[in-house]
């Protein structure tokens, strides 16, 4: 079995933002379905771990976009395990558009929980994943440290509900780029692109949580935003536009 | 080229509900994804139509799911053209699961406008679609009228924002449909299923628009829902639970 995944998409217009070009959360919905084929197909996949009674757990994800494919565009993504310790999995992600010029890459981290203790469990015990290890470029940095925000005021609110939630009865790791992404004014996207995003994902959030959603601008350009239940904060990211 | 078209999708673990069944809206998006590309290759997708400044407008959707399908699940889709006049085209689709059973169907009307003068455009003048009309069984009822609600109090709300919004600028046609999902309680989800849908797109929603979600009990298991803008009502649905 190959170490290397390729999988290729097709960017419907229907799909698409109001400009045409592939969403964020397509893109990441794209590298999810990628994660999960090539995992699946290499004997770690969500059957695997179920029947296991473990999960992967969906930890962070840094992703840079150079040039954002648009509809009716067929991109591929290629996806590898690029490092594994007893905590963590690095999956690492690149995108390459039809002439085979890389238009992105991703490094995403995953931990795997026990169903029922919900404690980590060490991956180095998952037979053959540390063999799938490989060697290949992704020349993008790691995730910096994102200090929690503290006077801001809440600029929006949601609660979770059915469509939200995850075979695992959590918010869906995609919906959380999605709440992120729209906490901007749509005129930004009209001169502006999502150059860089970074997500970590905290605490699980379930039904009928309410949520609210914090922001705040820390460089020029570049954005830290939160979104916390009653009890914490559940996710932060760093979004960088260009 | 055949008249139908089949297409293959895998239900992946991360993208079901809770119960690890394909929600209405990820079969919808396999709905709209199959028409594209159907159409696509047949000479009358959103490309084609973009290039004469002529635009498909998603009017209608009916759909039936006897079983869903469930997490790592192939799914076949087989879509067509069943009908073709002045106003509208209809195209029709049945789902089979990996033993070739059919477990749904679905019945769509589009119409075709003008994207300068937002009127209408004669579906008979687009070249070559009637010959696409294909006899093939889709054995489920049309849309029977659905009364404007009166006196409801409004159930929820929510703001279009960036991710809601397609490449006409408009609510995307699945969104429409989450909304209108998540307007039902989580339990019932744990002991019914819908079995049947039916969606009427009224009028196109924008960024920025507030919009409210209303819902009443037609008969036991029958919903009527609608969703309003401060102008109008933009779309209505009727829902059954099985």
């Amino acid at each position: 079995m190959q170490k290397l995944g390729t999988y290729e998409f097709n960017i419907d217009a229907y799909s698409t933002d109001f400009r045409g070009k592939a969403t964020l959360s397509l893109i990441s919905n794209f590298l999810l379905q990628v994660a999960t084929k090539h995992a699946e197909k290499r004997g770690f996949g969500y059957s695997y771990m179920n029947e296991r009674n473990i999960a992967w757990v969906f930890s962070r994800l840094m992703i840079e976009i150079y040039e954002y494919p648009h509809n009716d565009m067929k991109i591929k993504v290629n996806t590898w395990v690029s490092d594994t310790n007893k905590f963590f999995s690095e999956r690492s992600f690149s995108i390459e558009n039809e002439e085979g010029k890389i238009i992105g890459y991703a490094r995403s981290l995953w931990a795997a929980i026990d169903v029922t203790t919900r404690r980590p469990t060490n991956l180095l015990n998952l037979q053959g994943l540390a063999d799938f290890k490989l060697e290949h470029p992704c020349p993008i940095d790691g995730m910096k440290k994102i200090f929690p925000l503290k006077d801001e005021e809440p600029l929006g609110k949601f609660t979770v509900r059915y469509s939200d939630v995850d075979i695992n009865n959590h918010l869906n790791s995609v919906k959380y780029i999605e709440h992120f992404v729209d906490m901007f004014d749509v005129e930004l996207f009209k001169t502006k692109d999502i150059q860089r995003f970074e997500i970590s994902y905290q605490n699980e959030v379930r039904f009928g949580t309410r949520v609210k959603l914090y922001k705040k601008e820390e460089a020029d350009g570049v954005f830290i935003l939160e979104m916390r239940s009653d009890d914490c904060t559940v996710s932060s990211a760093r979004v960088i536009w260009k």
